[in-house]
C-alpha cells in the first residue's frame, strides 16, 4: 500500500500520516498482514533545498541520502500514529516496524543518460546554469522557471525484502521501500553502492508486493478510481479491469505521464503475476478491499 | 556494538563505516549474533547547519527527525559496507538489517531543564542570541564561541527492540538504536511522540543489550582500553574489571564526562545486569571478545 506523503511542514506532514494510519489500522485490525510505503516528493525537495543552500557551510549529501533521510523521518511518524491507532482500537497484533531498505536499479539503465524526473524547487534560469555547472540537469519549465531532472530508472530488485518478510512472518506490519527505496546499484564486483536518482514509490510497491508474495497491492491515492476520459465531458471510472484492457486504455494515453500513469503501470505489473491490484481514495481503501469501491485490476477473466 | 561515526563529509563517513564494517564482519564471521549501533553527532550538526541556514526557504524540521535521518543514511552505508564484508569472506549468515528505531525517554526527566550536551556549530554570540529568541538555549564556550546545548535525558526503553529480536533469531546482523535512538516521550494518553533531545548513544546501547538479552555489549571507540591517570605521566590501562571497582574510579573523575564518562557508566550498567562489558579499540573487537585486549567489565569476582 502506498499513501500520500502530506505537506512539507513537519506539522503537515504528521497530520497526513496521521490519517493515514487512522484507515490503516482498520485493516491491520481486521487481521491483515499488511507492508507500507510511502511517497516522500515534498521531503526530498526541502533537502535538497537545504544541501544547495548551505553548500558553502556543510558537504552537500547525494540525492539517494536524501531519499534514505526520508525513509526515517516518515517511518518514525508512522510508527507513533499507527501504534496509537491500533491502541485505540485495543489491537496487540501488526505493531509496525521500520526498515530502511535500498531498490536495485541498473547501472546501464536508459534513463540515466536521459533524465526526466523534475524534483526540488523551480529557479531563475541564471542559478539553474550554476547547478549544471556543478554537473546537474536542468530543464526549462515555462511560466515557473527551470527545475532539476533526475534519473528514475527501472527498480529491478528490493534488496530488503528478506528482512520485510520475517518482520511479517512475525506479526509486524512492515514500513518499507519509503520513496521507491533508496536506488543502489551493482558493481561488477558485485559490491553494492548508492546512486543519483529517484525511483518511482509504485513501480517498486508493485515489485515489493509480489518478491513478498502479496495477494493484493493497494495504491492510496485523492481519486476514488482511475478515470478514462479525464478532463472530457464524460470522465468513467473504472471498476473491475483486466491488466490487458488497462493496458490498452494507457496506450491510448488515458492516464497521462504524471501521477496515475505510473499507478496503472504498477497495477497491472503487480497483477500481471496474477495478485489483485486497486487504486482508490484513502477513504475507501477498506470498502475497495471489500470489493465495493476503487479500480480493481486483476489478470484476466473479470468483466470490464 | 558502537562504531565511530567517521568524519561528515560522505566520503569521510563512507570510509570510516567501511572500516568498521571489516571488523564487524570478522566477528559475525565468527558465528556471533550481532546488534550494531553507533554514534551520530557530526551528521546531526550537519543537519542542523542546514536546518538553520535555510530556514527562509524550507521549514526545519525538529532535532530528533534529524536524528532518524541519521539513522537512514549511516544505515545504508552499513547494509553496503557489511554485504561486502560477508560476501568477500563468503559468509551467507549475518546479513544486516537496518531498523528505524525510538527510544523513549521521560517527558520529566531533569535534563530537559538543565539542557547540557554541545550540538552542532559554534556561533558568535549576536548569531547565538538570534536562535536564543527562537527558543534554543546556547552557551558561551569561550575562545570557539557559542554553541546550543540541547536536553541529553536517561533512556528508559528502546520501543523497537522487539523488531530486532525477531531479525536476530532470523539469522540477520541488526542495526538499531543509532545515534542513540530517536528520542520519544509518553504522554499521558498513552501517545509517543518526539521530542527535542539527543540520547547517549553508549547508554542506549547498553539498555538495549539488556533487553535483547545479549551476553556481551562491545564498545568500539579510538583507544586500546580505558585508562586511569589519563593525562598524568603515568596512564595505566584497566584490563578486567569489576563494576564495583570501575564505579569507585569513576567517582574520583577518572574518566571525565565527556566521552569515556558515558562508555564507563554504559558498561558498568550492562554488566551490572550480568554481561560482559568491552571498551576497546575498533581494531581490536575481536581480541577482546577473545580476552586478549580492552577493558572488560564484569559484576564481580573478577580480578582488577
Amino acid at each position: 500500500m502506498t499513501s500520500p506523503g502530506g505537506d512539507a511542514r513537519p506539522e503537515d506532514q504528521q497530520a497526513a500520516v496521521t490519517v493515514a494510519m487512522e484507515e490503516v489500522a482498520d485493516i491491520v485490525a481486521s487481521g491483515a498482514q499488511v507492508v507500507l510505503t510511502h511517497g516522500n516528493g515534498p521531503q526530498v525537495g526541502n533537502l535538497l533545498v537545504k544541501n544547495e543552500i548551505a553548500a558553502h557551510v556543510v558537504p552537500p549529501v547525494p540525492l539517494d541520502w536524501c531519499g534514505a533521510q526520508t525513509q526515517a523521518t516518515i517511518g518514525v511518524l508512522m510508527l507513533n500514529a499507527l501504534e496509537a491507532a491500533l491502541a485505540a482500537r485495543r489491537v496487540s497484533a501488526g505493531r509496525p516496524a521500520v526498515l530502511v531498505s535500498r531498490t536495485l536499479v541498473k547501472a546501464d539503465d536508459p534513463h540515466f543518460t536521459d533524465p526526466t524526473k523534475p524534483i526540488g524547487r523551480y529557479l531563475p534560469a541564471a542559478e539553474a546554469a550554476k547547478m549544471v555547472e556543478h554537473g546537474q540537469t536542468w530543464r526549462d519549465m515555462g511560466a515557473k522557471g527551470w527545475r532539476r531532472v533526475v534519473a528514475s530508472p527501472e527498480p529491478v530488485e528490493c534488496l530488503d525484502a528478506a528482512a520485510a518478510h520475517v518482520l511479517l512472518d512475525a506479526g509486524f506490519t512492515v514500513v518499507c521501500a519509503g520513496g521507491g527505496g533508496v536506488p543502489v546499484i551493482r558493481a561488477d564486483t558485485g559490491a553494492i553502492a548508492g546512486v543519483e536518482a529517484v525511483i518511482d514509490k509504485d513501480l517498486t510497491a508493485a515489485l515489493l508486493a509480489r518478491q513478498l508474495g502479496a495477494d493484493t497491492l493497494l495504491i492510496a491515492t485523492d481519486v476514488d478510481a482511475v478515470m478514462t476520459g479525464w478532463g472530457t465531458p464524460h470522465p468513467r471510472p473504472l471498476g473491475a479491469v483486466t491488466v490487458a484492457r488497462m493496458r490498452e486504455l494507457a496506450g491510448q494515453g488515458e492516464f497521462g505521464s504524471g501521477s496515475m500513469g505510473p499507478k496503472v503501470e504498477a497495477a497491472c505489473r503487480f497483477a500481471a503475476g496474477g495478485g489483485r491490484a486497486i487504486i482508490t481514495h484513502l477513504a475507501a481503501i477498506e470498502d475497495a478491499l471489500a470489493g465495493t469501491a476503487g479500480t480493481v485490476v486483476t489478470r484476466g477473466g473479470a468483466a470490464d
